[in-house]
């Protein structure tokens, strides 16, 4: 429910073309309808912006398929469409990063241009995530990889395009250092997401989360490793302050 | 340097004012300007927004007082005053955060209200840190503090003021749960500091830096412990978006 | 052997109906059996208030066998009944929590209600765990699942089930906020339990544990990372005073 | 503010002896105090059982003052009394723990004894704070020290001593064997507590941290180190119930 | 080659019977033969009084192949036997413990009695592992398992016979409190292997560990995770003194 | 592109055989040209003296391939030779360290001797990746394996082979200490590769990696865990000074 | 009380000189002494060979005194001597280690001799602990210092003296090779003590303290950082055998 | 002793100048003199090419006196001078470094350049070490410092003084992200040098130690936290090649 929804909602109560106590059964029926074994909170996309996100680890197929359900019947009461068997098939899978889309709009909310930038090849997954989920909440958003600090001049040869961002989403594995250069080349908010990328003393983007931590450039924040998610989730936010 | 000055000096230039070998000559200088030991950087007001701050941990006194006069020096001639004896006393040592400031404008040139949220009163160092550095970047930045989540209707009293900021500064030590009790509460950016608050298992902010880092909310991202100046910093680059 | 069974035994022999020496060889036996490569200790049920329970991992299926048949053939002789071919079927594999039960008694003697509450759905088969051996343990104990901190409403809809409880357990991964928030909603002991759930930084539970530990509300203790089994252990321990 | 009290001034309310918005404004008032800095916790003896306790560390002597004053205030106003000079030379300071202490009343409100166990001489300053809390929520509760694990008859003969517990906590830094042992022993809970004694591998109570998280005991939980406090406070809780 | 037969060359030597030259030329090929990814050390059986023992992990089979034939080749020429195809079949697989052995000799070098204490049935493995080498190496050695200390009477029981060890070693997982226990009951040294047994916190076999260095008990030391060779190593060292 | 190839192109220029435009175009051309997932770095052979190797964890097969392609595409148009079947056929497969060489070229070009030193036969697979990188960059180079410090007569018998080298390559695993002995034996530098042979409180290589930080022979540098490849391109950077 | 006076109380009990009755009394009186603060163990150095002694860390000068005291009495009356003033100017400081010794007895009970080797000059305060302490056990005890790894043939010159040795304790801080280069020296135990020495990355003591627990040589042992006490007991211990 | 030395002395020996055996006590003389508390190491010089350097931290001053004087004393019998009172007014105290040096030579032996590279002003201290070390032993060393990562205009200004260099020594604490993008730059070895700046998750140099160990430039090793010294070693040894 888009706060858009609400306010319509209330209006109609204002009208009187609503009762008000079948607003409140409705209202309070919204922050979560009880599952069981998880509570759907249906109110976050009017609290934060974008639909509820299903974290699959660490739940069975069966689970999610529930919530999915739930999910889905609302949003569907709310548009006057039913559920037909087109969801399943409307549902996109992403073999790099791992994701399961399903498109409902795609409409652009977010004011500027993300861009999601990485170091190497190998930390494409983690930078894949991001930028699919930065384009599902409704923002421009482009890739920009395998530019790390070893070989500045690739990262150099792009400063204009930076310089166009509205936010940065950087991805880097390793040593961590890439938020540090970007972050120094540009004036937007720099959100810095560590990855798992790397052997040895990496302690699986432990480095690279300190490197990250202590970045000598001061418009840099830090999400948690292999956190693409979480880090086009703060970048849509902030674009469409 | 701000932007505009940049602007006015090449458009100097556009109209003949300003020879361009003199424009270029100062151009050049103003990357940095080499004092042996520290290279002023005096471009990054122009590309992050706000002027050099100095880190004094680690620098000697005599070090500090070149940096500054280096810094002043500059803009002064940008200014066309000279750098008299009452720059001393408009200098301010703020005792409980340990920072000095020499506030040189009082515009305000964020486009909302920041809010710097603290768990306990123990946090208070780090968060007025924060709020300063927020205000002197030209912010309107107001403190929310000891509103931990063992007490959670201390903190519920205050939503609607949180829903008003447009960036929110959370600073916690121990646990660190507050930025997810607070991203959870509102739609805008949350940027969070753990403190080094805490004895034990706290191990000198790294159960608050890991709590903030693995935050259930998606709207948090986290800065160094202790890091009050830098969360301010992003905050203060969000706010100018 | 509960430790009315014991009265009894010294009833008899101070009625002269079981001799002395006899009721020694009995009692001197008790402590524990000695199977070669596991003692089991039957005096256990006498001293703690529940029968052994045989923690899989590291054992073979076969050494898990010989411990399970002695266990319940000393049960057994002390209620004069056979150990017949349904014990296999009494058994009982919880597929969620992966526990196997054989419950002998559903007597409760417990004195209030244990909540489980848990953060968030991956957190189910520890919750689980705690939920089935508080169970087996004599107590009434009641799930509340998936009242994670950044939806804080979703908890605090549930504040009076919470106050009528004698007991809590409090099961979370990630950043374990949630027992700290519940333990300044209530007046009782609240047992935490960090569980491995999450991925980067929760570095296998451990951002969890910290978090537990440095909780800011005071009538919590921690148990160890995915322990569900010993905080029902300790809850029905503490539900039995 | 008693649960008692609560409920007398309810009873004035229903006969009329209390205007009702005056209640409202009391108990609207109630939760907690703004001080700017702090916001005092008037509700927590409500629903915690005991009155605020001010942690020290990070707050200046002129904080802690302010704080205590509000605590005062309140409950003088409760019972009609003024805050005379008397109440300085009431407060008593601990050196062995550095506990301050201000007794109001001796009511012993614990249903049972508390055991404060302790492995050496050295975590006598964790223990006595344990000891000290404990008897100022109103518990009986009593030392027994120096019974460390390698010396294991001393510890043994105190078995029936520690049998008539009804909580018993346990001190112990270097290994933190203690609670398993002591567990073992007993029938109720033991809240172990972690010390920072100990040098090189104890890692300033992290070794015995650890030690205790993996008890063998079931009837073991752990607080953070060196929180003889805490430890109190979950021992009364258990106290009362 | 023992250090008698060392002897014996140099009396072969002595009495005419060896030329020099010979002699020299054996003992110089003895320190170690090269076989290019392996220098085997023959001299070590004299050094350290037991034979070269291939650890297998990291070696390919054919590596450790070419090394067991080395070994036994110069065994053999020493001992005027042919390597015959009895060699295969009287190599024996330890299922539990996973060791292979070869025995060529029964003698009982060690002065007295070896004990290897275990605290849990899932340490048996590292006990055995113990157990086996200390038998290869000819010291009398002996189990004592599952008794771990939060059942302290199983372990007080054997007090006797802990006595009668001239060396024990302690095999213990989660808090690794048993060589503490152990240690305080007896004179003799103790050898502590933490194991890997455990969950969450132990940190596979961190936590014992830790508790194993920070023992109270004077008479332990600590050898590495799991490594129940290299306490028994010791332990015979310590036996043949 | 090697150095002398450059010079030749900008020969070409200064002759006029070369118009400047095709020349700028070539050269701007050569920094990295865009596979989309990856900038292929055609100029690091002429910054560091060697061709770009690939890093295959964490990069799917296709993008190794596709990667492979670009590189031998400009080798290829640069030597004026097609990209035929035969490249296929070319490449080798290591077995025992997972590396694949396509061998293009056996110049030497290291003025002196690189020995590669490991400490045990479980070490060798990181020591063969270092000795066939040193060797595919150009330099002479030969092992010297399984000389661990506990046998220190192994490693003196080869004092005076490594007395010959100009830069030694040291690989050890378990405490890592063999590069402190060879350190002390030599004058040249060496580099120490920790790897993760061993299994316990050897914590995956790392206590080899802080005993090699900690090295007391101040000749020693350090490289990530098992990184024998970092190592091999230090070790002929230096050969080629 | 050594055993040989034990014997001599019972054989007193056998030959009718002391009434049984006084024996238990005296006998119950032994295990330790209660000062309400610390059990002082008389019976220690009956199990254990050697008085106690008391770790000053963590104790006030007043409780140190006390079990001092304490101690004197017990071995006082034991003896039929008074304790005279001289005992206060008996006891002596060693400045180096910061040991405190109070000699009464030269006698030598240990077989054979220890050697306390040590790796560098700083190191000495924790191998000169271990001197004295195995000197104050009743060994003949010498020192070998400065003899580190990186200059191996510092070591190699004394190698005779290490064969002569019955116990060997290593101290050792950096990277803490020298036990394994020891070890692989002499076929007795090594007992090996890493110490604080270093900075970075020896972390206080653990890089050497992993190094040792990693020693590819089987004879070696390891005690806690720092502990040269704990490792001198050891050896004494192993020494009387 | 430098190796020329040595070789005089060999060809005074071929002449009949000097007698074998007294060539050979001085030989033997060499290797280390015995001061009981530390054996000076005066070949150390000439297998690895500078005279011995005392770490002073752990060491008494008196040891450190003595240790000098011992070295000054064969360097003296050496060249046939005396040590005169003038060696206490030729010692140099620098502040930036704590180091003291006493220069006896001022003959340059390294082949090229060496720059010393730091990212802030507050990795001076550590890099000022160095550059006064690497001067010691003979080299050309130049500083480059303040040219930090975040700021990268100011580093790529300095790239043709980089690209003259034969070695470089980076010194960086933070991120540590200053050598990958200077190893990037050169084709030359890069020591790098994490330094303890900064603060919170810096944990003391760890961040840009590990930073350092997982840089994607292949040009680059490690040396310990702080150690300017150690790495100046290296760069000397190198630049002697």
């Amino acid at each position: 429910m888009k706060e858009r929804e609400l306010h319509q909602l209330l209006d109609l109560v204002r009208l009187g073309a609503l009762p008000p106590d079948r607003a409140v059964a409705r209202l309070k029926h919204l922050p979560f309808e009880d599952l069981g074994f998880a509570k759907v909170d249906h109110h976050r996309s009017l609290r934060q912006g974008y639909a509820e996100v299903i974290f699959g680890k660490g739940k069975t197929p069966g689970q999610v398929a529930e919530i999915v359900k739930s999910m889905l019947r609302h949003k569907a009461s709310r548009q006057n469409i039913l559920i037909n068997p087109s969801v399943k098939s409307s549902a996109k899978f992403h073999a790099l990063s791992g994701v399961i889309t399903v498109e409902r709009s795609r409409e652009i909310t977010g004011k500027g241009q993300i861009f999601v930038v990485s170091a190497g090849t190998s930390d494409i997954p983690v930078a894949e995530e991001a930028l699919l989920t930065a384009r599902m909440m409704g923002n421009r958003a482009d890739p920009l990889y395998d530019v790390g600090v070893a070989g500045i001049h690739r990262l150099l040869e792009h400063r204009e395009k930076l310089a166009a961002a509205r936010v940065i989403i950087c991805v880097a594995g390793m040593e961590g250092a890439l938020p540090s250069v970007v972050g120094g080349l540009v004036g937007v908010p720099v959100i810095a997401v560590p990855t798992s990328t790397g052997y040895g003393a990496s302690f699986g983007g432990v480095a690279a989360l300190l490197g990250m931590l202590n970045s000598c450039a001061s418009n840099v924040t830090v999400v948690n490793i292999d956190n693409g998610f979480g880090a086009a989730c703060v970048a849509s936010c902030i674009n469409r302050l």
